[in-house]
């Protein structure tokens, strides 16, 4: 069985690495239009694709799979027509495909530049989460790309109707049929298969847990884009306006607890307790997170808080608990966040024009921020138009990654017969 | 022993870590002062330099080390001005860390661009060629980043008596002794341990055969900017120009041999084999290059070349060896290329505006030239002032590499208070 399921994802790689090499060339209007054209048949196949997740439904509910997880497994009219107005979305996007930049003259009267092109073959890996498959096509599609992808197996009989729609609609256009491939089979040894064929498979970008990521990235063969933990800061200094410091930290916490680029750890100044903690704990209690101190906030706040341990100051929570830090410096907040940030996104309030080029240039995350709310960190925000995830790499792409990131560049050179002397 | 090997690794690993959070805001003045003092010391003490050269070599020659490897492993006077040279050069390029781009408003009011960043650590694998010590740590040192270097273990005196003096540079600048740190045993577990140590080191980059460089790969933890090789073809089009086609032909043949991007199949159109291939068999049979063509190749140069076998057409010679085919169309040209190059450099001679334009966007290399000599192909000729290899990787950095591609990016954000809603 093994071995068919090797062959098979051979199969699949070699179909896919074809149909990159269309793709790369592909027009613009070419991959607008097959994007058009999957949104319509989304929009046409909805009772299939309705009927298609019930099942998924039923079994999973007979799996015992718990709430969050059949509320992403599941499909309704509105999620439906998100994905295709997500296709939409892709199509209006500018195409990266082709760019032409720098093009200069060198000493040797070679004129050089670059043209961005695409990486090839996409590998995406994800949970039990439909909606993932058109939008992580959609990208790869955009971007020039093949890609073979392989939803969570609670999601076949869903995964495997919207297959069919981006068939169909890439038929209509010209482009391979293979541009876009969905795992059919349920069998784990497609994801080993996938991620360790790097002559068929360009990059993986894995979604879902930090377990499923890290067990990935020790085991591929092919480059990972990967997105671990979400670790985020918000540090109110000395010289921070209160109100700002309040509103900011607020937000970054409560407006949404389960996203990555929510904040997990509070740095406070010394002098920053009495005007900026004690509202915020109020506020954090009134709104039910539970608080976890270091001694000196306990020393303030004892009955509002528990003792935060070791490991809380490494807790990615995604949920209503927040670890809260005193502390005497930026120097401090600066040493603290480089040791427990997962690097993702680390924000300072303060007026101070100094304190702030300081934690711009010292602090090593994706993205650092000043007098702003850390849930900002999302491709929607950032304006990339849509984002396969957020990366917490440092080679490649950093940060939420768009189109851009599924793509690479190569020199250019236009010479007259040109040679080396 | 393996045990101690480890420690002293892991040792080395934090002592770079450490020390690469004070290079990622050093100054532009700490650093350049730093390659300035290294040139200093290099030439004061470019008499024990030679010295321990001279122990290399002997110990070198009494194992038997060819006569190319002795080569890349000798000091001279004029390899050590070399060195001081390249150190003076790399001081005077600009600085790209801290660089700020693309500052935007978007919707939300926050504003949002990036900045450039080091990789943070880098560690270098090479052979045994001293001078790569000083171009490695420079490139690193320059672009912020802290490094391990482990040279090949014949150039361990010399190695380690660059390293004292990088050592003793630093130490008047005020950056951490530890910014350049060189691997003092020449236990092979030391390259286990570092390609492995994802806490302590951010990249690794191989210099070296492909043997090395597909192990390292195969082996590490940690991504890898690789340099695998070099199989680099000119095709000469229908509508090329008969003298350009000879010229460049010629040149990225003969101009030097062992580059990897020398080329090593030439593409002929059938129509040009009478005006473009005959005179360049013979130029190439004047200069003793060995010729290995296609039996269509054979029907007209018999005399002059010997079948070429499908492993020709794979073959990185780095060699006066060169394999020939003849063909009918750009396609199959294109084919051929996207078939059997390495993906490192390939060029086309046309005087046509379509075919010009099918081949930049359809060869899928890290260079694609136009009547040009594929040994331009190099980071020196690219203006990127030095290069610390040539990648064939497509993520990350893509053909050669300079400063730049030891860096990333991360996302900055100014707001005022911004809450998201």
């Amino acid at each position: 069985m093994t071995n068919d399921v090797l062959t098979y994802m051979h199969g699949l790689g070699q179909a896919a690495r074809d149909a990159s090499r269309v793709l790369a060339s592909a027009s613009t209007a070419q991959k607008n239009n097959a994007l058009l054209a999957t949104a319509q048949e989304l929009e046409q196949a909805s009772q299939s694709l309705l009927a298609a997740n019930a099942k998924d439904m039923a079994a999973g509910r007979a799996n015992g799979l718990d709430d969050a997880m059949l509320d992403r497994l599941e499909l309704t009219p509105k999620r439906i027509e998100e994905m295709i107005e997500g296709l939409r979305q892709v199509a209006a996007l500018p195409d990266p495909i082709g760019e032409i930049q720098d093009m200069r003259y060198v000493p040797s009267g070679i004129q050089l530049g670059k043209m961005r092109v695409p990486l090839g073959v996409i590998g995406i890996i994800y949970e039990s989460r439909p909606n993932v498959t058109v939008e992580a096509a959609s990208l790869c599609l955009k971007s020039g790309n093949a890609t073979i992808l392989r939803g969570g197996s609670e999601a076949i009989h869903s995964n495997q109707a919207i297959a069919e729609c981006i068939v169909r609609a890439l038929a209509t256009t010209g482009l391979p049929a293979t541009a876009v491939q969905v795992v059919a089979t349920t069998d784990r040894a497609a994801v080993g298969a996938l991620i360790t064929m790097p002559e068929f498979v360009d990059v993986i970008v894995p979604r879902g847990g930090k377990g499923l990521i890290e067990r990935i990235s020790r085991e591929a063969k092919v480059p990972v884009i990967k997105h671990l933990d979400g670790v985020c800061h918000v540090y109110v200094d000395e010289f921070a306006d209160a109100k700002k410091a309040i509103r900011v930290a607020d937000n970054s916490k409560t407006q949404r607890y389960a996203p990555c680029n929510a904040m997990e750890t509070l740095l406070v100044h010394s002098s920053q307790t009495e005007s900026v903690l004690k509202p915020l704990v109020a506020i954090f209690q009134e709104k039910g997170v539970e608080l976890r101190g270091c001694s000196r906030c306990l020393e303030h706040f004892a009955d509002a808080m528990q003792p935060a341990t070791e490991e809380d100051w490494h807790a990615e929570y995604n949920a209503p608990i927040l670890a809260v830090k005193i502390l005497d410096s930026l120097d401090e907040a600066i040493n603290h966040i480089n040791t427990y940030s997962s690097q993702h996104t680390d924000s300072i309030i303060t007026e101070n024009y100094t304190h702030s080029r300081t934690f711009l240039t010292r602090v090593d995350s994706s993205s650092v921020m000043i007098n702003a709310s850390t849930r900002f960190a999302d491709g929607f925000e950032y304006g990339l138009g849509a984002e396969i995830g957020i990366s917490t790499d440092k080679l490649h792409a950093r940060g939420p990654v768009g189109l851009l990131g599924l793509t690479s560049e190569k020199y250019i050179v236009f010479g007259d017969g040109h040679i080396r002397g």
